[in-house]
Parts: structure tokens; C-alpha cells; sequence
């Protein structure tokens, strides 16, 4: 059933998110086809294999020689990326890597001038800029129907703090969570940002108090053009995932809102009742993934930018480095004095 | 205080509804000016007069003959509208007159006739017509926008029966409640309807069941242009007063809806809360009456057609009767068979 | 892969909706596989035998008779279901079957006879039973919160009318597309209806009135609680599919709306726009369909009562029948006229 | 027609809000009445007497010492209200101010301690605490729904800038319009605010640029529970007057948000229309005054707490300073640096 137009992409790491994407390549991708599986727990790479009816590699090396493979899909633990990255632009395929690209600023760049070098596609996996909401806003700005933008305003909430030992390796909430939300504020606003002021605090988790990091944070965002940017985020929204983002032009607004688990409303005497928010990222961005992969392969069949180019990916981790600096020293920090 | 400019009303009949025409009229109307009023309880008309600093007549004919009435507004009961409509239009006076102008057509026919052997304004108090929702909806219809109408759907739920002894002269369902909905048919689909389905049943009050009345009701109007109109109508919602206009065309819809109480929303784990609609008409179209008198005033002084005429007036008792036909008979009813 | 617990489902006509039911019930069921596809057009079940990795059978008894096909999907035109469903049931497969089940009760009766007689699992696909909207309507009406049930409403509007080669085969307007309402008011309700008004239109499709069918249609149920439920269903609507249900009782009301293309919210001098809603079907009710399966599988594994029984398909037959009568004689008709 | 139970309330300085206010109270609050007006303009003043029936004073001696005047409004220019505060206070009079108290803090405390002294009803004009809406969301915290608050959020855009005339002598964006969503912060989160970060910017009016001041503001208040309020400003909003306020806490969120010219939607190909939000705060606010005079009389006659304290008044100013001082040297500034 293999069909030469197909881009056959191999997944580096299927834990959840690894797992997911290769479900969605393997099923929902009618220009795209699964062509093999990589996990550092071959039992698990196995089981996925399986399931997707796929062969799973046991080291990434004979994965990236197996045949029908044009694309890998980087889906492992942080501190794995850039060597994968290098390792891929350098055997010639289309790359996709999920963020972040890395902690350290010096292997993000070592892995873009591997791709540059290379001259492989390469795509970072922001999938909220798939987001038919998002990209919504995004259009109406681009559109220019906003005018000129003064304020951006983005509210990140998770429902539920994830496991304490999550949080140890995670990076902090700046790295580890507001990336998405700077990402955001780039691809909204589109001038880059210059300067930011962070503040946290530990208000609903004592283990991520005694973590030393935040469960409520907040940031301001001053862009090259004068716009501002604020987020808001926490890791606990008991209501559901609360994902909204808005910009303010001097013509107008635009704002993406959530969407429900259901449209029906229940009215009963004091008071109209309707379903919770969508529960998590799983529900909330099903399109986006879908229309993110559709975008990778497009890009790597067809050439033109990348959807999420490798500097892209590299300005929300200066971003969160500043915050994290601005949110530790109690100042506001300058992008340009992270590097 | 009083501008030569002002339009001079006086009120017959402070109940409910004439109060707050008296009140609206004193206060919020600046074109107009509160004249007199007149009750068949002297003692009410005296503490309306005493609220709003009036005068109060203790006649129609003293109230009429009184100095600076321009215009009479007319909230008696309904089996004294058509005398009091001839007996306006022969003083030369500007009529306002409230809804059913009665429950007899050659009364209705009789004050028609004399308000236009007269040649005075006359404009018959369907308020609805003048909600900034509804009459969006009618506009969008107008505009050709919607293109051709195909179906109008008309919702009106009363918060809860009105008492046993109301219910008993009020002349029934389809005269007393779907009056008002008969004639938003006419105004938002403006064209003439030719037949009538129309069934109710009593599944809520055993009051009203045993008055041989309805408390459902549902209606299906045939217009002259073919488009369809539904409503269904409840005295009873206890979620608020649910009061809904929507049209179909061609080529697109429009549809007015309730307004709430507020607009604050509580998200709790498992749901979304909202304020109630608004509790019933006195809130819900508060804008429409004050509208309605700006319409009224301006019409009075200034001419043109009127904003809600005699015809429209009386269109809506014809459909009430064939409605209660269809109701009795289980068939549907021509208009033509009515008068 | 082929997992002993999974439920072996073969597909018998794989046309538009025949080729989506495949595609659910190859990825997107986890206890469900497809065990092979049949069609009258043997080039049609090759290519999605090809696209899904299974095998297609050269005629409906090889398809019932393939290894492991435990229930067959009947997803062929509505003139063949009577005897596929009889052949299926004799072979002990649990059967799915599109609706509506016939245009001839007698083969309905028929096909219901022999599913009794051979004790197989038998479900209709009323996929819309399965939407979340409106399964979360008829929840609280099950649960009580609404009180006793007065007034139901559904709106059942195509964003444009099909093919004209498609109209003249359908059986007309009130079988081919009102049934789905008249299952959701059986759904909703709960109560048996007793007594249809209808009347349709052709104000819209110069090709459908040529065709004597309508597209524009009201209908008005009695039911046995005395219940009224309004229906109103058009062939288009430019504005997207519009699919709403509603429900009034005693205590309350609950409704379900529509979803949008997305969030999004443009804001800008003079009005706000929103995406339109979902287009069609197909993006509507895309979570019922996978729920529908979901449901089927379980049932079909598990047992219990069907969620949707030979006597839930035959309902709305029977409604559509007299709701026809009704639309071509001008008067009310029971169901007992019908059968 | 005075009552003996009717509060008098003389109201100083007519321009619009003092208009509107002299309005409401002569019309709306059945439990007060006015008692006479001044302006520093004797023409102003008339014309307001003339249309509410009521004299003019020719000064504010006068005023307070006017027969049945049990109480002063002071709404004349900022720098007045100190001084008339005072005399009021020492009249004996129930004192209502316009916010702000003053731009000098000695004179807010000289006020405070004459109302005090004189033991006089004493309550600030921040009219927001009144409307429905952001009450609600004050109510769902205040009742201990949302659990700990973490989180607020507040957007405030008035629809097009000030005159440059009267940005000149308004105190600059951050003591003119985020007084108001300092009060709000406050108000909601029911906990001191220790340290503000703010940014401004001029990105839509030249004017306001040349003038030194902002059109785009941003604060950030740390409160002393270590909750954390955003605020976004904007002098401009093309599409409408954009009031939100928002309250996240350990269990739950509340919002209130906007409300439209009307509640009608207009369903075309390819989008939705709606109205837009209401224009300025006479419309969106209009309940808010009447229910602040409804909260004034009562606690006038008949004692409790203030319900806008002359803390409540002063606190605003300090942050107003704080945030300017903020926004000047770009570091955060603690409130006990102000005083």
C-alpha cells in the first residue's frame, strides 16, 4: 500500500506525545506513512509497532538506514534532541523536533547549523500554532484588519499540577511550560521580543514550592514594535484546560476562546449550566497536531519556509531564560543579555 | 418647565402597564411630557399623579378636555379600548392604545373607522417590535440579506402562570399571550398569513386546564409568500422569561436571543455557570418601551406612517381566533374564515 | 495484531458513509477491527480494501462467510438492507444497519423477524443519538431535572440541497432527511408520538419542486404525554449545518448548539464575527459516529438492550410516513393510521 | 411629594457625570430625592434645576444650608473635592465623592480624618463595585467557590482617547483610568497590594505621546496573600467599550464579561455577525449607578460599613502613584516606598 508520493517518517520516542504523533501518521496523514518505531525501551517501541503494524528499530542508527525513511520525528527526553538532530540532518532527512529544542542555548545553535549545513527540512513541533483558533487570530492580525498591535494578552492554564518528579526534571514552569505561551507571543505579534518582566509564586502546591519552582506565573512581554505582551499561566485550572489568546490592534480585536466538551446547556431556575472546558492538550489540540503533521510533510514534500523554522524554536528558550532571570533578580531582563 | 416642543400625553389607566408608561413618559422621554392621568380608581390615579407631580382627571372627558394633552395613551381594560380610541380621535388627540385593541373585530373595525375619519396618529402598543434584538432581526430580513425568508421560528415562555382569576378573563392563551407572537410573525416575515395550525395542551396547571384554557401552545403560520412561521409558546419556564425570534432565508439567518441577568460566568470543576435570562418583561424590554414612546412621540409630532397601525393592530386578534378554531376544531384554519 | 477480545466488523457497501464507517472502525476502535469489505462496485471495495489493509470479498455471502467477521455493517441502498439483514442474522452475525431500515414496513417487519428469531445483536444507525450535545440533552431530561416534558423543538437544516438525481431516489423529504428528527424527538422525548401535523414547501429548489418534493419542512408531534414537539428542517442553509435540540419541562430546559469551525472572534468597529458553524455531517457529528461504533462494539461483545432497536428504526418510518399524509392531505394524522 | 423617609441629596458640580448622577437620583432611587444642585458655571446649574425641578445654589455654602439637603455629591473637578469633603463633613452632611479623593495624598488624609471626626456616612464613587456582573465574580470569591485566588485579570479600553485638552490635566493614564482597575483589583482579590510593576506606551495617539503620557498601560500587583493581578489599558478599543474582569483561585474561575448593543446574530456564508459591545460606560454602566445611589441612600439612612470606605478611595491613589513611578524608572516600586 506503500505510495511513492508518500513521506515515509520514522518516531524517535514514543511516550506519549512519541505515541500519539505515530498514530496520527500512521492514520491520518493520507500523504504520509508511518515507516518505523525507536524507543529507548524496546518493549514499548515494540508494543506501538505493533499496534501501528510498523517495525521497530533498536537503535536509532538502523532506524534512520531502514528503507522508506525520509523524515524522523524527534519525540525523546530533551537532553537527546540536538545529537538527534545532527544525527538525522546529517544521514539527509527531514527533521521534526519537539520542544524544547534543548536547555542549553550553545546545542540549539550546534543543531541548526547541523540543518543549515545539511540544507534538510527542519520544523519544531509548536503545535499550538496549528490551533484553527489560534491561527485564526494569527490570520486577523496578518490581515492587517487589527491595525497597528498595541497589547497581546495570553492565559495558560493546565488543570492539574503534573507529578512532583515531572516538575524535578522539567526545566521550571518558564521552560517547561510558558515556552508554548512565548512561542505564542512571537507568532501572534510577529516582532520580536526585546525585553521581559516575570513574576511567580508557589500558591497551590507545596511540593512545587519545596521544588523551588512555581506554580503561578506570570510575564510581560515588551516587543521591538512597542507592543506588549502579558501571560498568565498555572499549572491548576480545576475548571479544565484553559487556553486563550488575544491581540489588540488599533483597528480592532480578535481572541481565541476554549472550546467545551459539549455545546448543550442546561437552564434550571437560578442559574444556566454547560459543560467543562475540553480536559487537556489531548482534546483541546487534537486538530492542531493533525494539521501540524500536514504541515510537516507538505513542507518536507514541497520545500518553502518551515512552518516552525529552527530560529523560531530557539527564541521562546532565550525567552524563558530571560524570565527565569527576571522572575529570580526581581528585574526586568533584556533578551540580549541571554545571548 | 413645559417646552412648546414636548408632546403632551396623557395616561388612562395606571395598572401595571400604565404606570410604567407614566413613568417613562415622565422620565425618559424628553421629547414628551406627562399630562394627566386618569384610573377608574381614583385613589390609584391619585398616587401616580402624587409619584410624578401630575394632575389627576377624575374623567376620560376631563382628562381629554384637560390643558395640554396632546396625545392619549389608552391601558384601560381591554372592553373599553375601542370606546376610548373613538372617543380620542373625535377630541382630535394623538392614540396610543395597548394591546388587543379588543376582542371584538367590528369594535376593532369601529375605532379603525374613527381614528381615521379623524385623520390622528394611532399606534397600537406591541412593544416587542421595538427590541433592539428583535428589530435586528426584522432589519437583516429587510436588508435583503438573508435573501428570501423560508421559516421563522418564534419562542415565548412566560416565567411562571399568571393567577387563576387572570387567566379566567383574559380570553385564553392565544388572544392573551400569542398575540404578541402573532404579530412579531407578521413583523419580522412582513407578509400576510393565510392559514393557521395551531394545538395547545394543559400540562402545567391544573388551573388552567380546568378553565379550559392551555398553558402549551404551539402554532404553525402559513404566509402569503409560502415562508412558514413556528412558535411555541409556555406560560410557564422556570429559567426566566424565554423570549426568541429567528428567521431562515435563502441565504443566511438571523436569530435574536435572550439576555441574562449578568454576564459573569463561575467555572467550577464539571461545569460552567451563567446568570439566568431576565425574569420576565418588565427587564427584558425595559429598552423596547422606552423605545416604543420615542417612536410614538415622534411619529405624533413629526407624522408618517405609523409605527405599529391600526391594520397591524388588528391582524393579530384575527390569527388569536383562528388559532383558537385550529385549536378546537384540530384542523387548519383559513383566515379568510375569520374575517 | 488480530487481538482475541477485538470484534471482527465487516462493511457491506462502501459508499460515502460506508467507506467512513470502515475508516472509524479500522483506527479509531480499539476492540473493533475491520474484517473485510464488500461492494456492488467490486473496483470501489478493492480501493478501500486496499487503503485499509483488508480484503474484499466478492459477494455478500463470502463476506459473511470470510474468518473472522463476527457482524456485519450494512451501509448498502435502502432497498437491500431487509434482505442483508435477514441473511446476516441467519448467519449469527451481529448486525449494524443503516437507516432507515426500509421504505416498506412489511420489510421492516420482516428483517426485525428475523434478528428476534436468531437472537443476534441488532442496532440502527441513528449516529445522531450519539452526539455529546444531544446526549447531554436527553441526560437531563432522564435525570428529572427538567420536571415533566412540554415542549421539545429541533431544527434539522443541510447547509444545501443534494443532487437532484439524489431528491428523486430519496423517498422525498420526509423520510430521507426528517427521520433522523423523528428519532430524535422518539430520543429526546420518551414518549411515543400519537399524532403528526406537516406541511413542506418547495420555496427554495426549483428542481425539488419539480420533483413534487419539498425542501422546506415543519412538522408537529403529539406525543403520548401529551408533549408537543416542533420540527422545522430545510435543504439549506448558507450559514453551515445547523443542528439543534431542545427540550422545555416543567423545571427547566435544556438545549444543544451548534459547534464553529473554531474560537475565534474577530472584533472591529460596528459588529464581532465569528467562524461559521461546522459544514456538514460529516464535521458535526464526527465524535458521533465514534461513539456510535464504540457503542455497537460494546453492546455487540457484551449484551444488554440495544442502543438503538429494531423498534427505535421502525419509529421514525412510521412517523415519516404520516407526517407525508399529513403534508399531502392538509390534516392532522394518527400513527395508528399508518401501522 | 417629599417623604420623610426620602434621602436629600444635593448635588455639587453638573457637568456629565454630575448630570448624570443629579438625574438618576431625581428618577431612579425612590428612596432619595434632590435636594438642589450647584455648579461653578451659574448657567450649567440652572439648566440642570430647570429640567429636574429642583433650585440652583449660587455657592456651596448655600447649597449645604438649603432646607431638606441631607447629603453632598461632590462631583466637580478633582482638585475641589478635598475641600469639599471638609465642608460637608462639618455640615454634618452624608458625603459622596467622585474618585479620585484627590492627586495629593495629604489632602485625601485631611478628608478622610474630617469625615472621620464628624463621624459623617462617607463613601467614594468607584461605580464598577456596582455593576452585576463584576459583582458576581466578586461574590463567587467571596464565598469561597474559587477557593485560594491566585490570579486576576483585568481589561479596561475605553473605545477612542480623551480630548488632548483633557489628557493634559487628567494626572496622566495611570491616576485618570487604571484608578478605577486598581479600585477592581482590590475590590476582587480582597487583599492589599504590596508592590506593582507597570509599562506604558504610546502607540495610538501622537497626542498623548508629546504629552509625556501613555495610551497603552500594563500593571502587575503582587498582593500581600502573593496572589497576583495583570492589567491591561488601552485609551483606544475601535470595536466598543471592553470591561473584563477575572478571578482565578484554587478551585474554580469567574469572569464577567462584556454585553452587546443588542443579542441578535446574523448567520451569513462563511461568518456570524453580532453587535458590538456597548459603547462607553454611560451604557455598560448605567445599572452600576443606579445601584450605587440605591447602596449610597441605604447606607446613608440607615449606617453599617461604608460600601466604598475612605481607605478604599485612598488606596487606588497610592498604586496610581506607585505604577507612575514604576513605569518611570522601570522597576518594580512597593507600595510602602509611597506612603
Amino acid at each position: 500500500m506503500t505510495s511513492p508520493r508518500q513521506l515515509g517518517i520514522a518516531v524517535a520516542g514514543v511516550g506519549r506525545i512519541g505515541r500519539m504523533h505515530a498514530r496520527i501518521i500512521a492514520e491520518q496523514i493520507p500523504q504520509a506513512r508511518l515507516a518505523g518505531v525507536y524507543d529507548i525501551s524496546a518493549d514499548s517501541a515494540q508494543e506501538v509497532a505493533d499496534e501501528l503494524r510498523v517495525d521497530a528499530a533498536p537503535s536509532i542508527d538502523e532506524l534512520l538506514a531502514a528503507p522508506g525513511v525520509d523524515a524522523l520525528a524527534i519525540c525523546t527526553a530533551t537532553n537527546t534532541h540536538s545529537e538527534l538532530i545532527i544525527k538525522a540532518a546529517q544521514a539527509g532527512k527531514a527533521v521534526f523536533c519537539e520542544k524544547p529544542l534543548s536547555l542549553s542555548l550553545s546545542a540549539v545553535d550546534d543543531a541548526i547549523a547541523a540543518v543549515d549545513a545539511a540544507g534538510v527540512p527542519f520544523m519544531v513541533g509548536f503545535n499550538r500554532r496549528f490551533d484553527p483558533g489560534h491561527a485564526a487570530v494569527r490570520q486577523a492580525v496578518q490581515s492587517g484588519e487589527l491595525g497597528e498591535l498595541t497589547i497581546a494578552r495570553i492565559t495558560s492554564r493546565d488543570p492539574s499540577p503534573p507529578p512532583i518528579e515531572y516538575v524535578r526534571i522539567s526545566g521550571g514552569i518558564w521552560v517547561d511550560m510558558l515556552i508554548h505561551d512565548f512561542d505564542m507571543a512571537n507568532f501572534i505579534v510577529g516582532s520580536p521580543v526585546v525585553q521581559i518582566w516575570a513574576q511567580g509564586a508557589a500558591l497551590i502546591d507545596e511540593g512545587i514550592r519545596a521544588a523551588g519552582d512555581f506554580d503561578t506565573a506570570v510575564a510581560v512581554l515588551t516587543h521591538a514594535s512597542g507592543a506588549i505582551t502579558t501571560i498568565d499561566a498555572s499549572r491548576q485550572a480545576p475548571y479544565g484546560y484553559d487556553q486563550r489568546v488575544e491581540a489588540l490592534g488599533t483597528k480592532g480585536m480578535a481572541l481565541s476562546d476554549n472550546r467545551r466538551d459539549n455545546n448543550a446547556q442546561v437552564f434550571v431556575e437560578g442559574a444556566t449550566r454547560q459543560a467543562p472546558f475540553q480536559h487537556f492538550f489531548l482534546e483541546r489540540y487534537t486538530d492542531s497536531y493533525r494539521l501540524e503533521w500536514l504541515a510537516f510533510t507538505d513542507y518536507a514534500q514541497h520545500g518553502g519556509p518551515s512552518p516552525v523554522s529552527g530560529s523560531d524554536g530557539r527564541a521562546p528558550i532565550v525567552m524563558a531564560m530571560a524570565a527565569g532571570l527576571s522572575a529570580k533578580e526581581g528585574r526586568p531582563v533584556r533578551l540580549d543579555e541571554i545571548g
